[in-house]
């Protein structure tokens, strides 16, 4: 791509290095097989954790690899460009890690070099069917029964569900509202945690999402992260840096479809001449490119500012605003670059098109940004 | 949809009411079925031929009905609000009709009864895998030879390709160029036409384009569609009529993006309210309902500058341009309103966002639509 | 501009003849004069009002010339392609005569030849300062005091204030809301009815609006139209035609911008070639032709609704919206086009841009419209 | 603004703090004035000379500050967001300096400090009424004559002409083509300089742009900058620093204009509720402040580039694009968020949407831009 990237450290190089390596050999040969089969893939993921690329921003001690978010989303980045779907699961995981990290007591944060090192896979069940974007009207009951909490409810949208080894679950233990939500760590093999069927997706097939019943499920007590009640912070303290994994996802995705669109029109040529040497296509790529290099200048300005213990969720919404709608548009032209051939399967463009629109709308539909973004104003 | 359409005849609200109860009761019920399975629907299509729907422009006396092209495209319109595939059948069989219809000679406008009544379904065959847009330099031959021309070479992305009975073949029989071009019109079953497996392409499944091998096949030489030579002018005869009638499909696509999602949004609730009290969802709705208008009305515009025979050409281009356009920003949106659920299978919002993308490439693509318009300034 | 208009009538390609030749000859000459010494043009008007072009829309039989709207608004966006600030005169004046038209009685409708005929100019007084797009909740207060209402208040952004020669108050003389508010046509030259000095616009500065005082002014009672308490009605009822007047002139002006811009690359040379030779620029222009010719189509769809008697608010609130954001945009693009030469007094170019920016704020604000055009959903 | 900035030294909040008390003590109070009467503020540039705020990207034993770009761009924002005729004076002169600094002999270095210092005023001549964005093909000509060239010519659009103390003046003293053009440092006194009557602007008229009539104007043969013929080159080397003053400029217009309408917005009630509470004016504003942090982020990026000596031409050709194209976007936003009362100059929203414009013209139109970006690809 030949983009300059200015990073903080040498290590930095090295790591971004490792990321396109691991991208290049591990998940560009397999992504078109998994996606069309609509498989998890769970073995790509754990070559990842070995490889040290799950606990990123973590501390060492804690088993991480004590990187900047500056550096983490960089390499999100380079994943998202060959698998969309992989780059998610990265940034889902690693968000799945927080909680535990942030709020749990010792005994939890025994799993974290498990967790930061992939053995364990996470997931997050905060949506309900009927909830959409209003999170703390959740009605998911958990009632303390004996030494364990009893869960009954059904989250909804859950990536990694079936897959996962552990789901931050959050669930009512007391009044409605914000107030009334804990966080439990639940383990898969829990009896009565029974994922669903998967969806029917438009696209990021190889990342299945799905219902997840809790049917009576009997969690520990002691799995409970944080305070009784501190559930709805507990959730909303990830979702800032969720957003800005959803903005380098989106940034990679855009940035594979100008790539190829590229190459593709270079190669291809029209009444005589390169598609590239028409300007009408030629502005179409350089408003495309503008557009990848603002967002990803977005992206990291609002990762520095959380590097550095500034506030930044209002400049993660940007981020995560800006850079999907961005790739909405750059896949939806790159497409249009290859003509017919933008239109089928032969060529990635289709795919990296259907897979922007879904982060449009996760963690946090754009127009949940808005609101998010205007409330700062 | 409670949009009130002005008509010029009685007899025009009466085909447009016909229109919508065969799309309720023949379309809407089986697209989502043969959309899976990649079938075109033959039978759907004879049936519209024998209510009357695949002549409509042509006169009365051909086998047509005689109407306007103003009231043909929004039969067509209602259709694509039910199933696109279909609309776009009835768009192309009409447009192969076309060469006979306008330049054939007795013996061969004989066909026109049972082409125009559908039990003939015509295809049409220009693009080449290397040509794109510049259909001037096409490469399959076609010799004299007896009484048969032998032709030989491979036309791409033909929709109908093995359902249709007869297609329009473009090839040069001269010189360089495009007055080296003729037009014939061979039945499908001439040995040495050989439709090649279908495209797998992003949407549209249910109608299957494919590249189609001309394999030294014989098409008797009084199956030239008008003089030698007059192939490309044949074939250009046909486009800005093509392009209305991809432009009302894109129309009648938005229009049942929009009516989804505003239906969505009425009876989904976020934050104790229905989503629709949103202003921002409001903005977003009300903002695509102006382009559906602004696009409808610029297609009926240029139709009736065709049916008053006025030039039409740039007025072709533009509508092809702004409501394709249009349609791809209004599916994505819908998509958006639905939130997750705009996402997955279960509703048709992300069927419709995959197929606008294709409008934007056939019949030119909006690149080359904006050439047609630069050059009538 | 080689546009070609389908009209309904014979009379109607008079009519636009004749509004073609006035522009030239009368508007063309004298718009950068008036507009640097921010004067209105009066005799202008005069003029037109003696060429017949005030009362097109109203009957013949009370002094207009039987127009459809939809011949009316053509002529009205013929004037705007010269000069905007004499097509939104005749724009604002059509409207200052329907409520008499619509509403008044016998004795106040033997004024309507002259207003019809030009001879006395009207005006529209109906936001206030803190009104905004509220005007149901304005406070101008009309008192009946024997055989007169006593008018106190402050009237904000009137068009013609100081140079019309009669206004259509409304006025509060009954409870709060909708229903307290009515309508009088006072003469100018009432003692206590007090333009204020013209307000310092940005552009359209030959059509000079100001706050008016109403100070004690004493209104006939006669001078009442239509019923106590119909005023919110009678205004809201011109809204809709104000709205495609506004629309109109906002194609005007736009076609005003292209056709500029398109002859001045035509002759520009840049890097050896005419500037119109490259894509770029070409696109520009196709897209910029696009928009326009999707909203006079959108602006005339509306019209022949309202022709034929039906509903038409919707369509005409979509009309407003499209047409001046589109107009906005092209006349920004326009001055794009020339470069800095765009930027200076030299060319129109710079005047159509910021005369573009009112029209997206009259007659209801583009934010009102989309809650106008989503109510309709 | 409560925007949290990140910098690179404790310095730089200083020298960012100083300049925000400059801004509103010398610039807010002054801007309306002076540009009502179109006058140069020449005592408020040099009060911000002498505070050392014009030599900020020089080294300090040159008489500059030894500040980062990525500092210096920042101030200039801040100034651009009071006055923005004064943050590009600051741009432009900067830019002036930048031949000497860089390719001048020792002689001509002399004059670094008082340039950096601000005693002495620069600007830059290269555009000629013909060239446009062609600066190749200039025809201004400089005949060597004994001691002296002998220039003429004219120079067109040219910052501070007529208030300039010196003038980087681009001229032919060889073979046609980028190769035979040469570099002057002329003084502004010389004999033969005629600055014509300043250009009618549609803003930014307190920086008066001219054409600069060279009537055998003789600059001594010692005031050759760098070698001769290198002079395209010498431009070409300024103009990617130039693009991101014209782009922190853009970035610091918006954020005023952002500014404005949201404290207007919060302040002013409709239908009962601060406009600010409408969903669809917090998501306009939203949007904005959106725009903005990308562009910033994207401006300092390429900054930060340039800071580490890496390329940064083609980023830095992405920052001028966008934002710019944002500004004027925000700015046309922040009118209508105004409605009526935007539209006039009682308010600054009118005149920075004037402003905006020139930014998208300026430093290469953003057209060519897009060329320099594409040609990255």
């Amino acid at each position: 791509m030949g983009m300059d990237r200015l990073l903080p450290t040498p290590e930095a190089y090295d790591l971004l290095d490792l990321a396109r390596e691991l991208a290049d050999r591990e998940l560009a040969p397999r992504v078109d097989d998994f996606e069309s089969r609509g498989e998890f893939p769970r073995e790509v993921i754990r070559t990842l954790g070995r490889a040290g690329l799950l606990g990123l921003p973590y501390p060492e001690e804690d088993g991480g690899a004590g990187q900047p978010y500056e550096v983490y989303l960089q390499v999100v980045e380079i994943l998202a460009s060959r698998w969309l779907a992989v780059a998610e699961a990265v940034s889902v995981h690693t968000l799945s890690c927080h909680p535990v990290y942030a709020h749990g007591g010792e005994q939890l944060r025994k799993l974290l070099p498990d967790m930061l090192g992939g053995e364990l896979l996470g997931a997050y069940c905060l949506s309900e069917p009927q909830g959409g974007s209003d999170a703390a009207s959740l009605t998911t009951r958990a009632v303390l029964d004996g030494e364990a909490y009893v869960v009954t409810g059904t989250k909804a949208w859950i990536t990694h569900a079936g897959n996962a080894d552990f789901y931050n679950v959050f669930c009512r233990t007391g009044e409605p509202g914000a107030r009334g939500i804990s966080c439990l760590l639940a383990d898969a093999g829990t009896p009565g945690i029974v994922p669903q069927a998967p969806e029917k997706t438009m696209g990021l097939r190889s990342s299945p999402v799905a219902q997840i019943a809790f049917d009576g499920a009997r969690v520990p007590a002691d799995r409970l992260v944080g305070e009784p009640g501190a559930g709805f912070r507990i959730a909303m303290d990830a979702l800032d840096s969720g957003r800005l994994g959803i903005a380098t996802c989106a940034v990679g995705l855009a940035q594979a479809a100008l790539d190829y669109a590229v190459a593709y029109a270079r190669d291809r040529s029209q009444f005589g001449r390169s598609v590239l040497d028409f300007q009408g296509i030629r502005f179409l790529l350089a408003d495309a490119a503008t557009g990848i290099s603002a967002a990803r200048a977005l992206v990291l300005a609002a990762a520095r500012l959380k590097d550095a213990g500034r506030p930044y969720a209002a400049e993660a919404a940007k981020a995560k605003l800006f850079a999907t709608d961005m790739a909405m548009r750059v896949t939806t032209d790159a497409v249009q670059v290859l003509g017919g051939y933008g239109y089928v399967t032969d060529h990635p463009v289709e795919r990296y098109m259907r897979e922007a629109k879904v982060l449009q709308i996760v963690e946090g539909t754009n127009q949940i940004q808005r609101l998010v973004i205007a409330k700062s104003l």
